[in-house]
């Protein structure tokens, strides 16, 4: 029930990915929902006739695909067609941030058909979050009328560093008890279906990308909440690096950071400048007091005028490190998301004038910057995405139905 | 004779690149190098036999495969095996840096049969140097040889910001006449083949790939001369991003940098601080007269104590947004090359230094940070690498050998 790094991305340019053209051919192909007869499969694929029957019988035997009625006959019995059945399996997807966790059970097309959340503090340690997530899974399932056994996967979106390949948080600051954690394992031991796990930021960044931007083939995401990172997408696949750490934008040094100890115990940081927790911190060293993200938040609707240049400042700051990173990356869109972007259009009109005025012309010609559209669901549809996409690959769905 | 960029790039993830099984696919397993039977072709394929047949009569009819001596026989006549002919095409390859301009010709995996080089300065305008490309090109295929019309392809490099999907630079500072050129158009008129434009940064971060790291997934390539500039590879293909622009390093900001006006127009660039030309200046200012990179590497090679601590200071500016990538990206290996490579070891300490104290432990923990292993090749090969990739990519086989 662990994870299989090589295979979660994409293969090396050196190996085919499809040598042979197996039942997951097929089912990318009729995953756009079109039904289809076995002559259009066959002329599509190039699949031999006896290939492509098995192939079919085992996909309709999975119950992936189904009969989708009659095509047009020129003449004799009409042909049968065959459509994806996106309600054949289950997922179980969960978004566990700092303090909230938010649950759904999702179908095979990513449409959640049923979910809950509530405050879950990420550092009441891994079996009693997991056990959670869990309990409160199965309760969700048999809620739809559906089992554990229709699972496809479990897909779990974590509040700091994950090493993509084994599931595990990697020395994350603020989830003590985790680090190492083997949490495929123990999920796996308890629920069907294969365990994936991957930081908050880059589920989220999944689920945007699929629920809002899937014509852009290079999309960043930037969260501003308790911490600042970032995830990037590249032609709807997570950029996850050598150790899945890409994307970990908080502790990049900005400029002119006063000299600011981050918890990292480097100085300067992007989260320790211009996080929620940090506009709190020089709001009230400004006499009004606040703590947290979401303190901010409130005070920013409430109109605090001093808070207004904070804002200003922070997404400057945050503009300063995306700038940079859009001169690497030459993203088609960067979209901020978190807690933070609550607090009003300040903080992206300062993200919105550095990036401006720090990036090459090249790279901003066509650049979009934007806030995030979906809301708090996006970490849920992303986690489901991340197993849906993973298992109905191409080169994954033999194995799946047994041919 | 124009680019594609969609084509050039990967496939957007909900498109299958091999919904039909084309000649592509059977070049692309027979490109190991290892000859192989009708027989195994079809059961790596699941190719409908007298589909599998047609293509290899193709790919035979073109010279890209040929027959490569009979199989161990189980009895009955012995059936013929097939491999790739790299000696099928040939292609010519150009790295134009700013003064000087490497062109080589090589055979379809990327083996140089003949090359040449020579001084020629950039700011001569395009039509200029193409036409050097061009002319010098017909006498490297001559000399071997062979003739135009067996080129499968051109491939340039060029010294500054590429529009990958035109192939024409934008916006280059130290390139007058260059912006906007239809490079792809004009050595298109005069020589078969499809021409193929990118930075020169981008080009040998795929020789230095391809040559030495290709079991590596993810290679940040910095080159480090007149300019400084990056090239991202993930999985064998250069990371180009939405125009191309991707990798344009040296014109991040560095936090200490004094206020240095750069030419792009800002201060603090990473170009202006820490570039070969940056430390003449400073070497000048501290009463040693410099003026190129290449003065400052004879002057390193001289023994020159006051250069150690600004090789040592430009190495830590390169390191600071080296860390901020290395956040980023995640990569496994981070090679260093430019000419400031051969001013000895003070340089890559200095980048070194601040990596290993400004990135976080799951990004370095198994992070190599190496000098570049090819030489003035790498360009050349990278220029070749990106011509055979594209041209002999499994969805564009067909077209070439029409099938």
């Amino acid at each position: 029930m662990t994870q299989d790094a090589t295979a979660l991305s994409r293969p090396p340019s050196g190996q085919a990915p499809t040598g042979t053209l197996g039942a997951g051919t097929l089912l990318r192909m009729l995953r756009d929902g079109k039904p289809r007869t076995r002559s259009e499969l066959a002329s599509m694929t190039g699949m031999a006739r006896s290939t492509l029957t098995q192939r079919v019988d085992a996909l309709l035997a999975s119950g992936l695909i189904q009969p989708a009625g009659e095509a047009a006959s020129s003449g004799g019995r009409p042909p049968t067609t065959f459509a994806f059945a996106p309600s054949a399996r289950i997922v179980l997807a969960a978004d566990l941030g700092a303090t909230h966790a938010r649950l759904g059970v999702t179908d095979l097309s990513g449409r959640i058909l049923a979910e809950t959340s509530a405050d879950v503090a990420i550092d009441l340690g891994p079996t009693t979050v997991l056990d959670w997530v869990i309990d409160n899974g199965r309760a969700l399932i048999a809620e739809i009328g559906r089992t554990p056994e229709e699972l496809l996967g479990v897909g779990l979106g974590l509040p700091g560093p994950v090493e993509h390949s084994t599931g595990r948080a990697i020395n994350p600051p603020i989830m003590p008890g985790w680090d190492g954690f083997d949490v495929p394992a123990y999920v796996g031991a308890q629920l069907p279906g294969s365990v994936f796990v991957d930081n908050d930021v880059n589920i989220m960044a999944l689920g945007e990308y699929f629920s809002q931007w899937s014509d852009v083939r290079h999309l960043l995401y930037v969260k501003v909440a308790t911490g600042i990172g970032c995830g990037i997408i590249t032609d709807g696949t997570v950029y996850r690096g050598a150790q899945g750490a890409a994307g970990d934008m908080g502790h990049i040094q900005v400029s002119d950071g006063g000299g600011i100890l981050c918890r990292c115990g480097n100085t300067d940081c992007l989260e320790a400048v211009a996080s929620g927790p940090a506009i709190a911190t020089k709001l009230t060293q400004a006499g009004i007091a606040a703590d947290t993200a979401l303190d901010v938040v409130h005070l920013a609707r409430a109109g605090t005028p001093s808070l207004t240049p904070l804002l200003r400042d922070a997404g400057r700051d945050i503009g300063e490190v995306l700038a940079a990173s859009v001169n690497l990356l030459n993203p088609g869109i960067v979209v901020v998301g978190g807690a933070m972007i609550l607090a009003g259009d300040h903080l992206l009109a300062g993200i919105r004038e550095v990036i401006y005025q720090r990036s090459l012309p090249l790279a901003t010609q066509n650049l979009r910057i934007v806030a995030a559209r979906t809301g708090e669901g996006a970490g849920v549809i992303g986690a489901a995405t991340m197993v849906i996409e993973y298992r109905l690959g191409p080169d994954r769905v033999d194995a799946l139905v047994g041919t």
